[in-house]
């Protein structure tokens, strides 16, 4: 096999884990409308049942209904934002704040707090791949989890052109003694320079901080 | 880096490549049931502003539109199958069906017919992790779908404790000018033995033929 085809699969083995590690962040925002969807069809059918009939009522709850439904098609296309093959193009900024949402549950399982949530990405950063924007930020985000233990938190900072992210230990709020489910894989500092080559995207790792650069464009 | 991690690395490179090659596939399994959904809720609205207004026949559509949302639930749920840390398991025969359904979208974007889509797994074979059927029988469809190019078929013929998929050439029906779109990475023999260690799954590659053996337990 040739040594830049065997990187090519590292980096997506890399990809692969981290997809998992959201993958029910995912699945809850797709589940999450379809069941108030759900509710609201058991509820329209009492409307439908009821003495004197309010057809103004029952059109008002589908409406609410047809929301909810629209959300799920609008998750269940942007999972195609999960291919690196993907033409599309993004603004990074909503693109971060995607990205953070998604880690969130990620991290709160490892007890580590997401101290930020709607940051903006540098403005000189171009538009994205998708694809590209939520692996490099999730990635950086697991190496920063798989680095350490114990209650932490990380801070996601915009410094000219630069995007840094940086994980400070904290003093528990609850007992010690809570234990999360380890994965197989470590998302360590070669992984996720194996990831950022692949992506192309300038990175600088050390212990608690890690700097990507600006992207270039592609 | 150590040699085992990364040969677990490789191994999930191709995982990643398998799962985005069935993703458009299954997100048309969830977008169909929510279209049927949203059309039946466009014609509920007609029936409840229609004179005389028949409850009846508005409850028998509700009834439609909640079968196709539970169909997606179920979608939804299986998402979880794709990761190889799940502890679910399967039998082996509806999952060998259930991935013959997802790819068959996958090999006819290459010209390539399915022959087979119903076959019994090997009665000796025992439970299996969702993912790891999954990705073994994607993985060797794939690599029988990258190792030739023009119109082909592939059959899936269980023999004794061992499953042997094999593909042919045949005639042509349409013109041949057909280009399929390319995928950046080619699952070639050796990307399909990184995935089978990995699974621990006996696997026999040779030219046109796979013979995937019986998996041990796990």
């Amino acid at each position: 096999m040739s040594d830049s085809n065997s990187t090519a699969w590292l980096a997506a083995g890399v990809r692969h884990e981290l997809f998992m590690r959201v993958l029910p962040a995912l699945r809850h925002d797709m589940a999450g409308p379809l069941s108030v969807a759900r509710m609201g069809a058991t509820v329209l059918k009492r409307y439908i049942a009821a003495q004197p009939f309010d057809p103004a009522l029952c059109l008002k709850r589908m409406e609410q209904t047809d929301e909810q439904l629209n959300q799920l098609l609008l998750s269940i296309r942007t999972l195609s934002r999960w291919d690196v093959e993907s033409t599309d193009r993004v603004i990074p900024t909503p693109a971060l704040h995607a990205t953070l949402h998604l880690a969130r549950p990620m991290l709160d399982l490892q007890g580590i707090v997401l101290e930020t949530t709607e940051v903006d990405a540098p403005a000189s950063w171009p538009q994205l791949q998708p694809a590209r924007a939520l692996y490099m930020v999730l990635g950086v985000l697991s190496q920063l989890q798989d680095s350490g233990q114990g209650p932490r938190s990380i801070t996601v900072v915009p410094e000219g052109d630069t995007l840094r992210l940086s994980m400070q230990a904290v003093t528990p709020t609850l007992p010690g003694d809570h234990q999360p489910a380890q994965r197989h894989m470590r998302v360590d500092a070669q992984a996720l320079q194996w990831l950022a080559d692949d992506l192309r995207w300038p990175i600088e790792i050390s212990a608690d901080t890690v700097v990507l650069g600006r992207p270039d464009e592609q």
